[in-house]
C-alpha cells in the first residue's frame, strides 16, 4: 500500500480520525485475557463507557462492529411472532428491521421520508393500536441521512408502554447528547469508531433491569451474540466469555479517557457548532441541504449534489487531489447526495479545510459556487 | 494499571506474545473501510491467509474471537434437527456441541477421554450408523488438553460421505501441519491470537464448495455471523459487510507475512522442537505429562500437578515473583494439570527461561524436583 494514502483526512461518518495517543495505546503488548490485569482493564473500560452512556445500567463490550451489538440487541429479547416496531428513515433503521426479520418477529415499520425525521406522535398512535408491541428500535442518529431522531421524546412515550427501548447511538454516542436513563433506554448500543474516535472493531451495548427481565425469557437464538454469557462472566469475573480484542480495550479505555477528560457538555457543544459551521458553509457555497431543518444531525452533515455533478467524480478528485474523503449516499439516495462527517476529534481547522476543498472540487467540476468559508467563520469563532 | 504487568511472558495458549512490528502496524492512521485502499489491505491479507489454510476456497475474515467463525461454521450450515457429530475430547469441541444445540440440531457426541485423542475408526463407525449425518466437527488442537487430533485421517473418512467436515484449527493453524485441501476441510476457522501471533479479535473461516452449497439451502440464523453477506459482499467490492477492525487487518496482515516469510514448513519444526523439548524437560523434571504419547499437541503442552501443588498457587507465583504466565486446566480437569503454550513467536529461551522457573516453583512450593533444563537443551541444540 502507499504509505501516502494513510494520511487521508478522515471527513466520513465513520470510522474516524483516531488520536495517536489512543493508536499507540495498541503497541501495548498482549496481556493474558484471563488475567487479574485484563480484568481491571476491562472493568475501568466499562466504567468509563457507563458514564459516557449516563446510565447505571449494565454495561458490556464486545468484540464486533456495532452490527454485532444490534444483532445481540434485537436476538436476545425477540423471538418468532413477537412484535416489533421499527422506526425508519434511512439504512440504519432499515438494518433493525432485517435483523428482526433474521429472528423472524412481526414487523411494524414506522417509516418516515429520508431526510425527515421521526414523530414521536406517530410513534404512540402505533403504540396504542399494538399494545402487545414487544420491542421498539429507533436509530438516533441516522448517519445514512445526516438526520438526527428525537430519541428523548420517543423514550417519554415508550416509558408509557410495555415495550423495551432499543436506541442505536452508534454515530452519535460521545458526541450528541444521550442520556441512556433519563431518556428511558433499555438497550442502548453503540460503536468504537464515531464520536468516540476508537479504532473500529468494538461495540457496547448497555442492558436495563426491563430489559434482563425480557431477555431471561427470551429463547437463546445466537451463541456469540447470547448476551447471557457476557454477563454471567463480567458478573463472576470481570471478564469477557471469549477471547476479547485486547489491542481494543486498550484504544477504548484511552479515547473513552479523552472524552470524559474534555468533558460531555464540551463535546456536544463542539460536535454542534462543527455541525453549524458546516451547514452555514455549505449554505453560503449555495448548496442545499439534505436533512430537514430542526431534523439535522450534529455529527454528520448530508446535503444533495447541484445539478451535473458526478458523485464519484466528485469524491475522487476530493481524496486524490485535495487528500480528503467524504462519503456519497447510500440505497436510495446513492449518487444523489454526499455526506461530512464531523466527529469524534474533528476540530476548526478539518471544517475549513473540508469546506474549501469541497468549494474548489464544484468550482473544478463546472459548478460555480461562492465561497462558504467566511459563514463558517462567523460560526467557529465563537 | 501497572506497566510493569505489561511485561509478563505468556506462555498460555493464547493470547501469545505478539511481534512488535505487528504491534506497531496497529498504530497506523485508520482508513476508510469502503476505500479503495482497504479493499487491497483486505484482499492482500486474505490471500496470505489462503496460502496459511493451503486452500483455494473461499477466505473471510471476522471481526470477533475465535468462537465467532465457531458460531459461523454452525450457525450457516445447520438447521433444526439437522445431524451433527462433535468429536469431543475437551472444552472447545464441546463448545461445537453447545453451539449445534443452540440451533436445535441433533447433536451425536463421539466422547473420548480428555487427555486422549479422536480415534478415526470410531468416526467411520459412526458415519457408518447414521448416514444422514449433516455435518462432523473437531478441534485440532484441544487446547484445553494439549491434545492433537488426526484431523487427516478423519478427513479422509469424512470424504468418503456426505456430511461436511468443520475443523476448528484455532490454536494450530500457523504452527502445526494443516492442509485444508488436502485434508477435505469443508469449513476451517482459526483465531489471530495462537500461532499467528497477532493479536485477538479477527477470526478467519475457509468454505468450501461442498460447503456453499449446503449453506446455500440452510436457513439464515444469525445477521451478524450471516456468511452470505460476507461473500457477497467480498465478491462484488473485497470489502466487509460491516464496518471491520481496520487496526487488527493491518495486524494480521503483518503477522501473516511473518509466517510466510519464516516459511511453514520452518514454523512447524519450530514449533515440533519446542514441543519436544518442554515435555522432555517436564519429563525429565519427574512431571507426569498429561496427554498420551501419540496425542500430544506441538503447540501447547498439558502435565499434571504433583499431589500437593495447588494450581493458583503454583501459577501466581510463576506470575508474580517470574514474570511468566502458564495457564491452569479448564472444567473437568481444573487445578489439576497446567498448561504451557509454545507457539507463535516461542522460542528457544523461552522453554529454556520457563523450565527453569517452574521447577524454582515447584521447590519453592516443597515438591522436590530435578532440573529439566539439560534434557530440554538436548533437543533445542540440534
Amino acid at each position: 500500500m502507499k504509505k501516502l494514502d494513510y494520511e487521508k483526512l478522515l471527513m466520513i461518518p465513520g470510522p474516524t480520525m483516531v488520536p495517536n495517543n489512543v493508536l499507540t495505546s495498541m503497541a501495548n503488548p498482549i496481556i493474558g485475557h484471563r488475567t487479574k490485569e485484563y480484568s481491571e482493564l476491562l472493568e475501568d473500560t466499562i466504567e468509563k463507557m457507563k458514564k459516557v452512556f449516563m446510565t447505571k445500567n449494565d454495561v458490556y463490550l464486545i468484540t464486533g462492529s456495532g452490527t454485532s451489538a444490534m444483532d445481540m440487541a434485537i436476538s436476545n429479547t425477540v423471538d418468532k411472532g413477537d412484535k416489533v416496531l421499527t422506526i425508519t428513515n434511512g439504512n440504519f433503521g432499515e438494518r433493525f428491521c432485517k435483523i428482526a426479520e433474521v429472528y423472524k418477529a412481526d414487523v411494524i415499520r414506522l417509516e418516515n421520508e429520508w431526510g425527515d425525521d421521526a414523530k414521536p406522535e406517530e410513534v404512540r398512535e402505533i403504540l396504542e393500536k399494538n399494545p402487545d408491541i414487544k420491542v421498539v428500535t429507533v436509530v438516533h442518529n441516522e448517519t445514512s441521512t445526516g438526520v438526527r431522531n428525537p430519541i428523548k421524546e420517543i423514550g417519554d412515550i415508550v416509558k408509557e408502554y410495555n415495550a423495551l427501548y432499543v436506541v442505536d447511538t452508534v454515530s452519535s454516542l460521545g458526541g450528541d447528547y444521550v442520556n441512556v436513563d433519563k431518556f428511558n433506554i433499555d438497550i442502548c448500543v453503540t460503536g468504537s469508531q464515531k464520536c468516540i474516535a476508537a479504532p473500529p472493531g468494538m461495540a457496547a451495548i448497555s442492558v436495563s433491569e426491563k430489559a434482563w427481565d425480557v431477555i431471561s425469557k427470551t429463547e437463546t437464538k445466537s451463541f456469540y451474540l447470547d448476551i447471557n454469557a457476557y454477563k454471567k462472566r463480567y458478573e463472576s469475573k470481570k471478564e469477557t466469555p471469549y477471547t476479547p480484542s485486547v489491542s481494543l480495550t486498550y484504544a477504548m479505555n484511552e479515547a473513552l479517557e479523552m472524552v470524559l477528560d474534555e468533558g460531555l457538555e464540551n463535546r456536544f457543544k463542539r460536535h454542534e457548532k462543527l455541525a453549524k459551521a458546516t451547514r452555514a458553509g455549505l449554505e453560503a457555497m449555495g448548496i442545499e441541504l439534505f436533512a430537514k431543518e430542526g431534523a439535522r444531525s450534529v455529527t454528520v452533515t448530508s446535503a444533495k449534489y447541484p445539478k451535473g455533478i458526478v458523485d464519484s467524480e466528485f469524491r475522487e478528485l476530493l481524496a486524490n487531489k485535495y487528500g480528503i474523503l467524504v462519503a456519497g449516499g447510500q440505497a436510495q439516495v446513492s449518487g444523489k447526495i454526499f455526506r461530512i462527517g464531523h466527529m469524534g476529534k474533528a476540530r476548526e481547522y478539518h471544517i475549513l479545510g473540508t469546506l474549501g476543498a469541497v468549494e474548489m472540487a464544484f468550482r473544478e467540476l463546472g459548478y460555480d459556487v461562492n465561497s462558504g468559508i467566511d459563514a463558517a467563520k462567523e460560526i467557529l469563532r465563537i
